[in-house]
């Protein structure tokens, strides 16, 4: 019996777009979803009063960051993530292996696991897949992902078919580790740039049987479009009765075209980090607000938003605050783009729902197209 | 006719506290009161609606800080301050005399006013009593203050004298400069250290007639115990029947001490400076919620307090997300901090109308004595 339960709510029949329902212990997640990153136990600058009021149904937390501070062991004392940083909704956590393996010289990966250093103070650590799984349970996520390997991009054949042999081995043991009945884990697929890989990560991740799929290694490195084309063509390799999840993009156009290749959660930083960086994303494409055509202009953000920032303030406010170094502007940025993007994934599920996802695909791009003078 | 309307409403009888009502444009501020700063239109990490839920009343705005960006033509053609930073309850604004003065080396005095270099560019400006007003006419705020010289302190008899007369004859200016009838003009006491310079800027602002009078020059350099001397012992100098402002002042003691001595409202950056800086204010002292000792405490940061922070988060995760440099840290201490100080006015003046003021004081000291362990 998994933790979860999945089921395909609707089909655009034109597209391989599907809208889907996710039962977690903790909620609802209507699919295809957005997960706002929450890296250090708070999605950065939101209370988890606003991600509610943004739409957000399920965040993401980050295994290696809370391993490192406050440290699973006082969250699990504290009654675990959701406790201890108040967010009652589902919480998917990552299991660490992308941010190890992303210190690059302060990591030593073997069979075992992986040694690394801490970014913080430079102390040493390991985590292995038991160990990823240790803190993932002490976090109690409702949905747990596998310790992968993830390879530099694009590679080597051979190397990154060494790779996903031991990361199909290290799932094994990930799926062995698990003790909680309470939560669901996910298989990562990795093979890089190379289907007859991807397919053969899938075919082995399959086999030992998870409660979710995810696709990794398309956010490294990678040039867009070979990207976009290793998330079109591994799409058809997943079941069709488990969630789809590809880690770590996008920019909007991503998530379209991700739904567009019948993909279901999705996460990135892109819209807090951005926000924080005075990069927002509008119905019209991105508006940069710190841009001098902003300083007297009494308009809001995105005409088509209802969010509180759009609702509230003048995008000659906006600037100000950005300009001025305000925590208030990384918090109305952040505000706002998470709810673009949520907005977005509610759009696209209408969209789905009705049988005219391209419809909605078409209009978004064209919209955009419009409106260059906004980009 | 002023602009606003000022009425003692209740008299504690046993001590000079007393309650009020201040009538203004933008709506009627209980008094004693305490104004949170929004130095560039913004109070830090607060949005207008936040204000409002911790009881906020009234706020400051920094006329030198707006002057500089976006600059008052800017707020004044986008509405006015009101409006560009959607605060519609009650403004004031300081005259920027003080944060001019406070450049030090980078500012000249003049009789016609001064000249200094902006903190931001170095970039050269004048202000004088004239520009003063216009800048603040420009922001639009209810109360306007008086641009005055804050000598260094404790300062020689003989400077102190001069320069109380150049403020007493910029006052006149600032009236005379003053066009707009739906905003009120304070003026600035100033006189150091000595009773009888006190009395006399008294005096002759009074012979020149504002809506209210402040107490200036007793943020800076002073020493606590001599500060509170000089608050206490001007304080029978102020008329009985316009509004009593001590600037930039201070802890929850001082306003206590303040409100004790017939002062009716207070600014100071403590409580939004401190917030950032991991300290807080609670009931029963402050609280430095860095320490090591709150590390697994799962307890509210005061249990008295009915903020939203207190009402949801643990110590531990406050503390958390302080060394985790994290924005939610600055906004949810600030969100403390804040409503702590507006909550202890409205306990005042709800001690003020029952006649227990001084009880409400005694208890007030009380509680920390017994709690010093968190302080």
């Amino acid at each position: 019996m998994s933790a979860i339960q999945f089921s395909v709510t609707a089909r655009d029949g034109a597209s391989a777009a599907r809208t889907g329902s996710l039962v977690t212990p903790h909620g609802t997640i209507p699919t295809p979803i957005f997960m706002p990153v929450g890296t250090q136990a708070t999605v950065k600058a939101m209370t988890p009063d606003e991600l509610l009021q943004v739409g957000a149904k399920v965040i993401l937390g980050n295994t290696y960051h809370l391993y490192l501070r406050p440290g699973h062991e006082l969250v699990r004392r504290l009654g675990g993530l959701h406790e201890f940083m108040q967010w009652h909704g589902p919480i998917l956590t990552d299991s660490g292996g992308f941010q190890v393996f992303s210190l690059g010289e302060l990591r030593r990966i073997t069979e075992e696991g992986v040694k690394f250093q801490s970014h913080i103070d430079g102390s040493y650590h390991f985590i292995s897949p038991e160990t990823s799984i240790a803190i993932q349970e002490a976090l109690g996520s409702d949905i747990m992902m596998c310790f992968d390997e993830c390879p530099p991009s694009p590679g080597d054949f051979e190397y990154v078919r060494r790779s996903l042999e031991m990361t199909t081995r290290w799932a094994r043991r990930c799926k062995e580790a698990k003790t909680r009945a309470d939560q669901a884990l996910f298989g990562i697929v990795q093979g890089g740039i190379f289907p007859e890989l991807r397919r053969r990560s899938m075919d082995e991740l399959r086999e030992i049987g998870f409660d979710g799929y995810a696709l990794g290694g398309v956010s490294v490195g990678e040039e867009k479009e070979r990207m976009l084309d290793v998330m079109r063509f591994s799409a058809p390799f997943f079941p069709d009765d488990k969630p789809r999840y590809v880690m770590g993009i996008g920019t909007p156009e991503d998530l379209i075209e991700g739904i567009h290749a019948g993909y279901d959660m999705f996460d990135c930083v892109m819209p807090t980090r951005n926000a924080r960086n005075g990069m927002l994303f509008t119905s019209f494409g991105r508006v940069n607000i710190k841009r001098g055509e902003y300083l007297e202009d009494p308009g809001p953000l995105d005409p088509e938003c209802d969010c509180y920032v759009c609702r509230t303030f003048s995008r000659a406010y906006l600037r100000h605050l950005f300009r001025s170094g305000e925590i208030l502007s990384s918090r109305l940025n952040t505000l706002h783009n998470l709810h673009y993007y949520l907005k977005l994934m509610e759009q696209a599920r209408g969209a789905i729902a009705e049988g005219r996802f391209l419809d909605f695909r078409r209009e978004f791009y064209a919209k955009r197209e419009r409106n260059t003078y906004l980009s």
